[in-house]
Formats: structure tokens, C-alpha cells, sequence
């Protein structure tokens, strides 16, 4: 396989963007990231695109073509992924496996989604159809609903507490403070988020991510050629993908995320690396709990532990693991189709070295971890700087 | 690039299933696949699913886990690819790739769509994603307004009848008699389409390929692997896509799908090949129109003539060049996210020579023309016998 680097990022703001289309998410982020490749448009050779629900939300499918018409590239291709909240995640695998493959030098892969268009309600029906549309959302169980099983759960086999959930929302809006792009540039405090209301408990306002509009974009470029266009490419040292069943209920354990591990193991194989080699990671804090078992099935802290070391700060911005210093889907937001690309847009920043306030120091390897529905799928990549 | 070849091949019967899920259809035509590549489940390392509208169809999104879960094959990557009906041959192409970078060895790639559980007005509007929403659909302009435009221009331009378009639902009925897959077994003359009721002037109803419930299957394999599982492998002699922009507006022509002009040359210059080694295709025929249309842009027969050759029985099984063996969409249905993959289901049958009385004799190579939209997307593959 060739090997396969970053050459541009770009994002939109993360929020509510009422006066923006999807249409019009897409294309700014784009042309961010084209224009940070220094590479002309006429240069790219396909594109993948990932996003969850444009049909629901919009009454709009193919959304592979729309982008590539919109951003005037005729005739090149164009593909759309969709792995509901992992869509980004996958677009960026698929890029990087044609590269991969030799069929392209350079793959734009873009991420967004246009939320806000619907009822709050409305949109809780959409994303339900991550999960198992009839198992579990026909039987009323959203995704606060399951994921407040999975926190019920891990409070009750290994002592969580709510406070301690808490710690990673306030964690994720203290980095975001320094991140531009993020929808809450804002900083809480753990008595907000207890104060929150429950929407399903134990899982309050504040342990969710938000409703958010927006779009992220990477170029990618065979590494051989990636010198070309910048002096800094960030290398994707591995890419790796796993599934588990679609339904919580046919799960063997309610506490892990079993494609987390698989996934998480497998790019560490590929990269030759360890836990211990990775100072920073995004990981899929869709809602508190996700952030507290991702930590722990990628094997960075033991089973159970998770929620105490949030707690202790062990995984706050320059401590010993660097845990979603973007602000995570919490407090940079959570487009769903976009936040797997945007991942990969803050590790490059990081490993640029451009992160300001928020930067991560002695960086040297950054993981990325995008999880579908409630654990059905999981994409898990690695980058670090140079060739 | 590696190559790729088919090893296994299954697909249910098309037609209105009103017994069966989308679960219980892919399970049917993976379960035929598998079986006919003689290969055990716990081989196949990932998934590749086309579907078009699952989220809309049935409020079911991330379809990829899904197929992953029903067929007990977690925790491997599974990915659910869409172009609105070109999805079936994106998923095909993009297992082509995943294959071809090394990632894999064997790669099963589905394509499924329920589509009668909604009514068929509901169906009208969910299609009508598949070009621009803003601009075609909102606008009242569904998938047989969009086609009855591209024929009044064509027969305007080039004198193209109706009876000449008739003449290509009429050839696909008459091949669809012999295949037991296919939603219509019978054959139907030029007096039945032209009096059937007009749709969209000057398409009637027999002239559009019909809604259709189901799900196609096939195994890819590494071709320097696929001798361990059958003696008589198909391989992939070429994959290619392109893009056009979403709204016909836009276009410079109403008489041309520019992108299955690109993606036909492409695929033909990657196996080096040219039109007259190809004996047989199965081309994307929504509508008569489109037939008309693909074996024009596909370098088949000059542009303006494919209405007088189908009347002349020119793309007759057998004749000059067998278009739609199968029946094509007309005839065998049209399930959307299926079809790109029945498509390769068929080149599969007809080039082991199992194709009973519907095969084509003297078969060499065969082309697959699959269409998304009104032909924002088109992919093109080319399959021969042997490695």
C-alpha cells in the first residue's frame, strides 16, 4: 500500500448557521482547505464526502454530486459515505485506501452536515436511525436513551459518577475556549453541568453534544508526491475500521465499545506503535459517558477507570493524554457528518504546531477516534508530522 | 494496482416483496454469494453496501452496520456507499479499490433497497433527491419530468419517435421472460407501450422502470487469490466514475449524460479496449429515454441513432451488441441501490456462460452502466472470463 498524507485542512465555524445552506458549509470549507494545499482545484482527482442524513434533513441524496457540482470539478468522482456519526471517519478511510490503491494522487474528503433546518424533535428521529430503527427508536429509545443505559451501567459496575462525566464536558469547553471554530467558546464549571436538566438520566443537558451546522475539509496526497505542495505534510501512519451489532441490546457488555477495540488495536498494529506513544487524541464524546468508555477501550486507562482520571485531569490539555483538545463534539460541536473529518483537521493543525492556546506540546502522534450510532461502527486513524 | 476479480454471485428475485425487510433481502442475496463462491463467511475481511434512501424509505440510516450485524459478520469494516442510484457501482467500485490498495483480499459488496413501504407519491419525492432538491424537485420537477425533457430535446433534435423508445422497454421485456430473477417475465409489444397512459409526455408508463424491492450480491477476490476458490473467477478488467453537475439546467446538453461519456472512455482506456470487443452491456435504463441515450454516450452507436438502432433490433440479444440481457431496469426492476450490483450479477452469469436462454453467445467482454440521478453520477465496469 502507498503511503498517504494530509497536504490541506479546512473548517467552517461549528454552530447555527441559519443563513447557510449545506450547499454553501460545504463550499467554504473547501476552499479553506484547497487554499492551505496551495494546490490549484484542477489538481484533485476525486472526491469523498461523508454525511449522515442530507435526505432527512433536506430531502436531499446524493450529496457525493452535489459537492463536486457545487465546487464546479466536473467530471471528476465524486462519493458519498455514510456511517451516520463516523460518515467523516469512513470518507476520510476511503480517500486514504484509493491513494492507497494508486488510483489518485490527491483526494479532497469533506465532511458536513446541515442540522438545524428541522425540529429539535424531528432531529432526534433522524438520528435515531444510527441506532437499530427498529429495535430500538420504533420502542422510543433515542440516543440520550442509550447512552444513558451505557452510563446507568458503568456507574453501577465500576462506581462512575455523575461528577465525574461531568469532568469531561467541563475539560472539553475549557479547550474550546482557545478554538476559533468551536460552536461554545465558553468555559463551565462541574455545578453547571449537575445544575443542567436531565435529558435522560444520568445524562444531563451538559453531558450532551449539541445540534450543530457545519462542514470540515483534508486534502489528501500520496506521501511520494506530498513535498510538492508544502513542507509540513502530516503522514496518516494508519487507518482502520470496525463494526459491532447495530442494536445496545446484542451487545455482550453495555460498559465497552467493542469496535472502539478492535479498531483501536488495529491502527496501533499498523503504525507499530502503543498507548504510550500517543500524547493527543479526538475521540467521540457525543456524549459524556462515550468519552469516558473511548478512553478506556482504546486502552489509554484501565476498564472502569475512565470517569476518575477525567476527574483528576489526567486527561486534560497538556497532562498526561491530551483528550479532545479541539473541545470534542461537546464544545467544538457535533455536525455529524463533519466530525470525523474535522478530527483530522485538528490533527493537523496540532501536529503543525498551529493550535495556539490550545496546542498540544511535545507532539508527536495524534489519534483520531469517530464512532457511528451507539458503537456500530468506528474509525480510528493515526497522523504524525513529516513524511 | 492489484486485480480484482468476482468469485460468487447471488441476488434475490426483483419485484414488490411485501413479506420481506431490507434485513431479510440482503440476508438472501449475501447468503446466495457466499455460498456460490464456496467460501466460509468468516473469510470475508469487509463490506461494501450500496443503498440509496433507507433513511427516507424506512427511517434506517447507517445501513453499512446494519448488513454487518444481520449477517453475524461484526466486527469487520462495513461501509454503505451512495449516489442515489449509481450507489449499487459506486460500492462495487470502491470495493474494487479497497482490494486493489492491499488493504483486503475478499471483499463482499451488496446493494439493496426496500422501497414499498411507502406510498408512491412519497416514493416520487424521495427519488427526486437524487438530482438537485432546490432546484429540480422543489420546483415539481420529479425523475420522469427530468428524462420527458431529455426526450422531447432528443426527438427534436435527432427525429427520434416514440415507437423507437417504446422499442427498447419492448426488447428488455422480451430478454426479461428468461431470467427468473426478474420483476416481469413477460413480454409486452410496441401497441402495449404507446398505449400505455403518458407519465411524463413522451414517456409513459412503460417506458419507466418500475418500483421494485430488492438486493444483489458478489464476492471480490485478489485475482492472484481467486483460483483457490473457483475455477472459472471473473475479472474486473476495469472501474471508473464521473460526475456532472446535479441539476440538468446546468448542463451544456439535454441529448448527452457527459459523465457516462467520461467514465465509458475511462473504463475502455484502463483495459485497452475499445467498443467493438465489447459484445454485450447492461446499460442504465430508468426510462427508454436513457437507454437511447447510454448506448449513444457510451461510444456505441453514433449519437442521435440509438432510437433508430433499437427499433432496427440492433441491441437485440444476440444482435450486433446485447444490451440488457437481464431485462435491465425496465424489465428486471429496479431496486436503486441494487441495481449497480445486479448489474455485475448478471456480467457474472453471462460470462460463466449460465445464463440459460438469455445468453449471450460468443461473449468476451462485458460493460456495466450504472446512473445516478438524471446522471450526476455514472460508473462504468468492464468484466471478462478468467484472471
Amino acid at each position: 500500500m502507498r503511503q498517504v498524507s494530509i497536504i490541506g485542512a479546512g473548517m467552517t465555524k461549528f454552530g447555527e448557521h441559519w443563513e447557510k445552506s449545506l450547499r454553501d458549509l460545504v463550499t467554504e470549507a473547501a476552499v479553506k482547505a484547497v487554499a492551505d494545499a496551495k494546490l490549484d482545484g484542477g489538481e484533485i482527482e476525486a472526491i469523498y464526502g461523508g454525511c449522515m442524513a442530507p435526505g432527512l434533513f433536506a430531502g436531499q441524496e446524493h450529496v457525493g454530486a452535489l459537492i463536486a457540482d457545487q465546487l464546479g470539478m466536473n467530471p471528476i468522482p465524486s462519493t458519498r459515505v455514510e456511517a451516520a456519526c463516523a460518515s467523516g471517519g469512513l470518507a476520510l478511510r476511503n480517500a486514504y485506501l484509493a491513494i492507497a490503491s494508486g488510483a489518485y494522487d490527491i483526494v479532497a474528503v469533506g465532511g458536513v452536515e446541515k442540522m438545524t433546518e428541522v425540529t429539535t424533535e424531528q432531529t432526534g428521529v433522524i438520528l435515531g436511525g444510527a441506532g437499530d430503527q427498529e429495535w430500538e427508536l420504533f420502542m422510543g429509545a433515542t440516543f440520550p436513551a442509550l447512552y444513558a443505559l451505557m452510563a446507568k451501567r458503568h456507574m453501577h459496575d465500576y462506581g462512575t459518577t455523575e461528577e465525574q462525566m461531568a469532568a469531561c464536558s467541563v475539560k472539553n469547553h475549557a479547550n474550546a475556549v482557545h478554538n476559533p471554530y468551536a460552536q461554545f467558546q465558553r468555559a463551565i464549571t462541574i455545578d453547571d453541568v449537575m445544575k443542567s436538566g436531565y435529558v435522560a438520566d444520568p445524562l444531563k443537558l451538559l453531558d450532551c453534544s449539541p445540534i450543530t451546522d457545519g462542514a470540515s475539509a483534508v486534502i489528501l496526497c500520496a506521501t511520494e508526491k506530498a513535498r510538492k505542495y508544502t513542507d509540513l505534510p502530516i503522514s496518516i501512519l494508519a487507518s482502520s475500521q470496525a463494526s459491532d451489532t447495530l442494536a445496545l441490546a446484542h451487545r455482550g457488555s453495555l460498559t465497552e465499545i467493542r469496535a472502539t477495540k478492535v479498531a483501536g488495536e488495529k491502527a496501533l498494529k499498523q503504525a507499530g506503535l502503543s498507548q504510550k506513544d500517543i500524547q493527543a487524541a479526538e475521540v467521540h464524546d457525543c456524549f459524556s459517558i462515550a468519552e469516558v468508555m473511548a478512553i478506556e477501550d482504546l486502552g489509554f486507562f484501565k476498564k472502569g477507570t475512565g470517569g476518575k482520571v477525567s476527574a483528576n485531569g489526567e486527561t486534560a490539555l497538556n497532562s498526561k493524554l491530551s483528550i479532545n483538545p479541539s473541545g470534542g463534539l461537546k464544545a467544538c460541536g457535533h455536525p455529524v457528518g463533519a466530525t470525523g473529518v474535522k478530527q483530522a483537521v485538528e490533527a493537523t493543525v496540532q501536529l503543525r504546531g498551529e493550535a495556539g492556546k490550545r496546542q498540544v506540546s511535545n507532539l508527536k502522534n495524534f489519534m483520531t477516534h469517530n464512532v457511528g450510532g451507539s458503537g456500530a461502527t468506528v474509525a480510528v486513524h493515526l497522523f504524525a508530522r513529516g513524511d
